[in-house]
């Protein structure tokens, strides 16, 4: 016997999936193995399956190859060993492969189109009314962001007081109608109350977690998710290494053939009470085991950095440490960790009470601008009071800001971006940002400026005696490219004497 | 013989000024010595006298009681001796005596009256046309300002390549007509062309300097002289020692019996490229035995701080070092330094090309507030191009920006503060500027919170049980005060979501 029932036909960098018949006795979490190897010629892959309820054990892999693929499934879940074949085919419409690190600040999809990152955050939107996914998806849908950082774990915090749609274990919670925007800290960490079983899954939550990937995935946006947080009255923060171990297994073993999955260790890894580097460092070692495909891998500080020098670690995921200068660091991270740096947490448009949740549209469009201008990546959240509590940054929804608009702007200057991508350009005068391609290869001559809150109402440029320069100037906040024709040697360029100006000056085709 | 005209009476912190006809052969300048020494019951000074031309020779002074004084007069100027009597009232309508440090960090006038700094800068104001000195004074009237840095010597630099009204030296300049805004650097320091007696100074240039302190007084304003500066084309910043000294004393003789001078040693003293901190503290000590009333004392970088440390600087004078953070650092610069920090430079409000004269009128603003809700004295500075090529900055005239008139809101704010002004609260959240008043007496309840580009739509207060508490809602660029009422306990505010509002609590009364 050696019923398999699986997919005959994937694309290149799709998802491979698998679904056999196993052992239910006992806790099939715990009990059991299951492993296949997957092979065409170019490359040999073993990957974990897992168990998906009512006796069904999965197995997914993501081909990197075009062409014919064998699979042998096997392990204790099953006296059977599973075979097959399928057939591979090329990429089509918006699948480029996943992100990987290139040009080493910078990131690109496996095909080697470039991809900017322009992210946002909504931790728990996953676990929202059904109508309020909904809502989220067609809002991401009309939006810039081609990331989203997203928790596994449902969330426990200020405006995060209710049940999440789902629990990602077995048991029942506490209960959580004794708690208010007063005293909800105080239920912090493992209280009494919680009736899980932190080692077998509730695999409708994980379910979802799969759907909701692949829906980010038809959207052409990533899922950067966030595997531990510690807004947590649950216990899921303070697990023993047991369950974390296997927590982390579970979740590569059912997600990692997803192209746009990426791995964000933590959500501020700084303020888990009972977590060590050596916790962290151990968790990294599973993925970077696990994951097959190498995503890639980072974790979000609350105060200090992780050390983002760690060879795990493929980016640098930050969240700004003072309350004045965030996108303007860039340079000097730039420089210090060789690495992409993408600013996952700028502090959020919005209007609450918290000073990481309350700057304006114009303070958030400028940080973006002044992360893209010198060679990083920028991230938004949103958090407007509203009649229904529901706040963009963590539950989604609607977008009432006025920076995602600015930021489809932005987005369409970063598309005209030339790969790899920018870098600070190291003749900047003082008083500007100023960035051009990070590419020693020279092809296209570009140099975007950026002045932030400074009103110029000319400047001066010169690059070189012989090329002849196309000089546009943007508004960044009222969306507009003037462009101011074409120019050689020591040029001035006029400009409005306004705030949130930029000059975009390209070789001239 | 002993014909000495003088004044009969005079104002307690005014003016007494006595004339005496002396010797003119040679160099009346140096070659001739003149000391007067004052007394009444309470004090005893001895003042140098100075040549001011045509055989005519001054003595100033500052009296600081009321009562009695009586003169003598006397040197190799003359072969009499002179003496007299005069009387001193009391100080009468805005004379509060000259501006003293005040509680470590702050600033009174010697009656006692808190000096809440809020300055500008008109490099060299008083050496343009007659009528835009005049339009200078209107506008400084007219405005919120109490303190202004101007230049004894003229200006040479960007916009300022015409020649001024009067020359500091007998003698003639370069030829500016060769001067461009490309070429006007090479002319940097000493270049040949210029024929200046640096030993003898034209009496009429340092007399209009004196009637200016006058005018600047009787408008309540504050005189901060920059003694030496490097933005020069004529020499005058690469002077020999003997010359430097020589001007220094002939300054402090003329000018120090002004009650609102203050002394600024240099604008941008690490710009000079043949001074050493040994000359700066040579001057230091010149002015520190010569200046008998102890004006206020510092000196400005442009770059690296001069150690603010040194006993002589009573307070820091300081130019922003980062493009983004200024006023952000005064709790840092109190902390290190234990005297008042005045903000001199913090960008100017503007269009010109360079990034420290085209900040917005926002930014400006928002830059005044984060420094006094920290203990900190703001400074402003206006550029904006047109078509005279007349730049408040260097040249006064009109403001057109749009940040003074908040700064006359803000002083009305800064007035209501109880003495002797601010200091960081240090209860402050991260996400919030606030002060409370800077004396340990803790007679009146005071706090200010300014949110800057933060847009909470409330915040939480709590101060203690027991205090009723006044609650008033500022929003500092629209210029709204609103009062909000009596609180007491933990309390909740309601703000509008919207950028630059401060919050003002204080104990009922």
């Amino acid at each position: 016997m050696n019923t398999c029932k699986y997919d005959k036909c994937v694309e290149r960098w799709g998802t491979f999936e698998a679904e056999m018949p196993g052992k239910s006795e006992g806790n099939p979490f715990t009990d059991y193995t299951i492993q296949g190897t997957f092979s065409c010629g170019a490359e040999t892959k073993t990957v974990d399956g897992f168990y998906d309820g009512e006796g069904i054990y999965r197995i997914r892999f993501m081909p990197s190859f075009e062409g014919e693929y064998t699979f042998k499934v096997q392990g204790s879940f099953s006296e059977d060993v599973f075979t097959g074949s399928f057939k591979v085919m090329q990429a089509s419409g918006d699948n480029h492969g996943p992100v990987r690190v290139s040009h080493t600040y910078h990131l690109a999809y496996e095909d080697g189109k470039p991809y900017y990152s322009i992210g946002t955050t909504c931790y728990v939107w996953e676990l929202q009314s059904r109508e309020l996914q909904k809502k989220t998806l067609e809002t991401l849908a009309d939006s810039a962001f081609n990331k989203i950082r997203f928790c596994i774990f449902p969330k426990h915090y200020d405006y995060n007081l209710g049940e999440p749609a789902s629990y990602p274990y077995e048991g029942t919670p506490m209960d959580s109608s004794v708690l208010t925007p007063e005293n909800f800290k105080e239920y912090d960490g493992c209280p009494k109350g919680n009736d899980f079983d932190y080692k077998r899954f509730n695999v409708k939550h994980f379910q979802h977690i799969d759907e909701c990937i692949k829906k980010l995935m038809e959207l052409g946006i990533q899922a950067d998710l966030i595997v531990m947080h510690p807004y947590d009255r649950w216990g899921f923060s303070e697990m023993e290494p047991e369950c974390d171990d296997l927590y982390w297994k579970y979740l590569i073993a059912r997600v990692s053939a997803y192209r746009n999955v990426w791995w964000s260790l933590a959500n501020e890894y700084d303020l888990f009470p009972k977590k060590t580097t050596a916790d962290w460092e151990r968790y990294a070692d599973i993925v970077c085991e696990k994951d097959v495909y190498q995503h890639l891998r980072s974790i979000h500080n609350c105060r200090p950095f992780y050390d983002y020098s760690r060879p795990w670690i493929t980016h640098c995921s930050i969240q700004r440490q003072d309350l004045y200068k965030s996108s303007e660091l860039v340079n000097e991270w730039r420089e210090r960790y060789k690495k992409p740096v993408i600013l996952d947490e700028i502090a959020y448009e919005g209007n609450i009470q918290h000073g990481w949740g309350n700057i304006s549209g114009k303070e958030m469009t400028r940080r973006f601008w002044e992360a893209f201008s010198r060679g990083g990546y920028p991230g938004h959240g949103e958090t407007f009071m509203n009649e229904d509590n529901i706040l963009w940054w963590s539950h989604g929804g609607e977008l009432r800001g006025e920076s995602p608009e600015r930021f489809k702007f932005l987005k369409k200057i970063m598309d005209e971006t030339p790969a790899p991508g920018l870098r600070p350009w190291e003749k900047a005068m003082w008083d500007e940002t100023a960035a051009t391609v990070d590419d020693c290869l020279g092809v296209h001559k570009y140099y975007l400026f950026y002045y932030s809150f400074m009103c110029p109402s000319f400047r001066e440029y010169y690059f070189d005696d012989d090329t002849e320069y196309q000089v546009e100037v943007i508004d960044t906040w009222n969306m507009t490219i003037e462009n101011r024709g074409r120019f050689k040697g020591k040029f001035k360029v006029e400009m409005p004497g306004r705030e949130y100006m930029a000059v975009r000056i390209q070789e001239a085709k």
